[in-house]
């Protein structure tokens, strides 16, 4: 399968988004050949056209872009939903402008589904139990929870995002790292979650345990996703050429939630 | 005061607006000497700056921005809310794209009143019991509910911007019809409602009755705020020499009733 032929895993890209991501003097730099710009090999160094004439690639791809696409639909609603718990009107605008900016996501998304000639809802439908799911399981019971919450949802997109895009054709990449830049709007909940945290020492046990709840349910979804779908599993881990490997998977989730978790602690919510 | 030399009410402007709007061969057309363009004369021929120096007319621009400001919000709130009960994941992307709509608008709006030196909060908040009274009296219980109220609240929305957008100085004005111009995307709610009414006509007469609801509430709400903001309510009727006119507000809310039962019968929901 010509997918298979995509760079190294990229060890550190998750751990490099991390706020606190120390530096590994130490560490090779050989890790680093997997980035994209440097020197694309592979499915990197090709265009769409090329790539998806692997149907496997493709169908891998209709997946990841169908996953991201309910993803951000999902965020819109639940943004928009967290809002009404915000005390001000400033805050509620800024949740409410989280949302708008994830269904602008959304667009990008189901339209670039349909410009290649999938029907964005068949695409969207497969990952809606799942990410259903994790916002059923997580709906915040206050404002500061609310608050974290887009914190870490928008953190662990970008991680994802930013995983994933170096195991893409060029054209997809250019499209994911184009939503990727427009992430990062919830560091206005950063300073807000300090300052609660800073008037009263007791909240910040409460939401590092809410936090590492989010990243639990998060990854209980994400392994149902991956249970479910080969194709596009496969591809997050850079293909195997004696298939599907599961340990893989559990690195990249691994890299993630290390991430997640020296956030949470740089914010003060080490529980 | 400075801001009652305003134009001539703009008889026809809301029915302008209505789908079903009929000519009127035989009425003068000295009626359309209000409308900004064709000669502006008093507060339409002034620019902010030197209309703003009446401190009355000021405090009326800034009430109807934060009137508006809140309305975009809270519209995007229930927009959101109500995207939920779509059928299908392109339908409630056709109501979440609305709610991001009414978001832009509301960012507009705010960084106007932050631009003329107001506090936006302060701004909007005298104007929050009427318009979340509406929408808590108003949440639709299913689908269809849903989009007739998209529909009839773009409408309403639309027709009221443009009868203020001719009492008002150029630079609010032009922010105004900015908004004004970015409305209408309800316009899809009206094939879904017409063939729901086709597919059974029973749901004509419950639809029809809710849109009256809808009318009702709102006509309700806006007269608290006419009975609240003595300056805004001034101004939306083009200022008195001899001060505040009932009638003529009555008048516009006719104007706008009477658009709105046009456009319903329209869509068949002439109840």
């Amino acid at each position: 399968m010509r997918f298979m032929e995509t760079p190294d895993t990229p060890e550190n890209a998750a751990e490099n988004a991390a706020a606190t991501a120390e530096d590994h003097p130490g560490r090779s730099t050989a890790d680093h050949s997997g980035e994209p710009g440097a020197e694309a090999t592979g499915i990197a160094a090709q265009d769409w056209d090329t790539a998806a004439a692997d149907p496997q690639y493709r169908a891998a791809v209709v997946d990841l872009l169908g996953a991201l696409a309910y993803g951000e639909l999902a965020a819109f609603e639940r943004l928009a939903e967290d809002a009404k718990l915000a005390p001000t009107l400033e805050e509620k605008a800024e949740l409410a402008k989280m949302a708008s900016a994830e269904f602008h996501h959304f667009e990008r998304l189901r339209d670039r589904l349909a410009a290649v000639g999938e029907q964005p809802t068949e695409a969207m439908e497969p990952f809606a139990a799942a990410l259903d799911g994790f916002h059923r399981q997580t709906a915040p019971s206050d404002w500061l929870e609310g608050l974290v919450k887009a914190y870490v949802g928008d953190s662990i997109a970008s991680d994802f995002y930013r995983e994933v895009a170096v195991r893409l054709d060029a054209d997809t990449r250019g499209l994911v790292l184009q939503v990727l830049d427009d992430t990062g709007h919830a560091s206005f909940a950063v300073e807000k979650v300090r300052a609660a945290i800073e008037a009263d020492p007791r909240v910040g046990g409460r939401l590092a345990l809410w936090a590492r709840r989010l990243m639990g349910e998060a990854l209980s979804q994400a392994q149902r996703v991956v249970a479910d779908r080969d194709a596009l599993s496969t591809m997050l881990v850079g293909g195997m050429a004696d298939g599907f490997d599961l340990a893989e998977v559990g690195r990249m989730f691994s890299r993630i939630t290390e991430a997640h978790t020296k956030r949470m602690a740089a914010l003060g919510l080490a529980a």
